[in-house]
């Protein structure tokens, strides 16, 4: 769930959903959702309502700064009936780095160190604003800031609190020039079929001229054992390939 | 909603978003949400419940072409209990298409005709799928390819279809080298509210060290009259450089 005007409006292009969607995929997660909202308490709120129903874990980044569009803690302690306190370990970690850089503990500061009561901190090393983790109603909820430097620094705490997910994923990505992605579609739809759907295959057009485009073939998919994964993608390549040279 | 799995699970970012918003935003629109979800029917069911109770307009990318999982009009269709018909506009731009290029109309191919009753088509010049635009319940619902050179070249035709927003958008940005958010944020809080939130400033810290980071200071808001955007972001700069060399 990304928190900020500057998504929504295109201003800004979410480098930042991909890049935690990629660090927990490969992690083994599965990601159902992105959202991206406004500055707005009222559809963060919306948001908020409509993950919390669909997924167990919701990350949020952005609006965790001193500024009066930084609302997301706000709005989350809003929407899910909790009460601001400052959180102690949030205050000394940000008094910490005033001190060192000799500036003053000003409203707009303080406003970083307030959670909903029993939120747990996650350290930021690149930036003034710590990170929430919030355990509600067996959901966890993570809010991260919106600079891509902080989330980055902040994606192996939370890969760290949520532990091993106990699934592993794998893809097989290559391309083919001058196939048709309606040509090769039926013969796809068979062959995850054949795998159970144990193994997904996607074909990615190239974007640009119809004809002589070339197509991504990706081969992915969850399981328990990585190997399997792999022995399975390389099978189904090499029935792709089989296809591709005898019957289109 | 950005329709597609390779987007959810962080393989491609979401550029397909961005410029959407920006190409709406600089017509005036207002965007709320972006939501991307999976090729999975009730996930895309679940996000256009959403999405019909919070906005006027959708517009979905990706999910029309003619593989296995494009599934994005049979689950509108589903989703809004509306029969799924053959749209003799869209059969007869892909028969002319395939025509062309010597290809027949297979069962993969036919799908890509099938819209509910009552959909009208947007043209694709540069690939095979149409697009679609659905009128339902007093909103309107379109539908785009997901290849971002098919999706820009059916822009205009949005444009077009919706007509004049009625309201200009306008944005000023210009960077400002040293500055901390946390110490100009009370003045911009103030700044705002003496204009009414007529127009809003956000300040967006670089990615990076902290200490003499940039910051880009954007001004913008919406509003009847372009030229009154642009003369009250002027004078907002020149408040907020006064503000930064006597009071900072």
């Amino acid at each position: 769930m990304s928190i900020g005007n500057e998504i929504v409006k295109g201003r800004t292009v979410n480098t930042n959903a991909s890049d935690i969607s990629s660090f927990l995929t490969n992690s083994g997660y599965e990601i159902s959702y992105v959202l991206a909202c406004r500055d707005i308490k009222e559809e963060i709120g919306n948001s908020l309502e409509f993950l919390v129903k669909k997924c167990d874990i919701i990350i949020t980044t952005g609006g965790l700064g001193p500024t009066v569009d930084d609302i997301t803690v706000e709005s989350i302690a809003l929407y899910l009936k909790l009460e601001l306190v400052i959180n102690e370990h949030a205050y000394s970690e940000i008094s910490t780095k005033l001190t060192k850089r000799g500036m003053e503990f000003t409203p707009e500061r303080l406003k970083m160190a307030l959670m909903p009561a029993g939120s747990e901190i996650l350290h930021n090393n690149v930036g003034t604003a710590p990170g929430m983790i919030l355990k509600h109603d067996g959901k966890i909820i993570f809010s991260i800031p919106g600079v891509p430097s902080e989330m980055r620094a902040m994606l192996p705490g939370i890969s760290s609190f949520l532990g091993p997910s106990g699934m592993e994923y794998y893809s097989l990505e290559y391309d083919v020039k001058g196939l048709l992605e309606s040509k090769i579609a039926p013969y796809v739809k068979e062959l995850i079929k054949k795998y159970n759907y144990e193994m997904l295959v996607k074909t990615h057009p190239e974007s640009g001229n119809t004809l002589n485009r070339k197509v991504t073939i990706e081969i992915y998919g969850y399981g328990k054992s990585k190997k399997r994964l792999e022995t399975l993608a390389q099978e189904i390549k090499e029935e792709i390939d089989n296809i591709i040279l005898t019957k289109l």
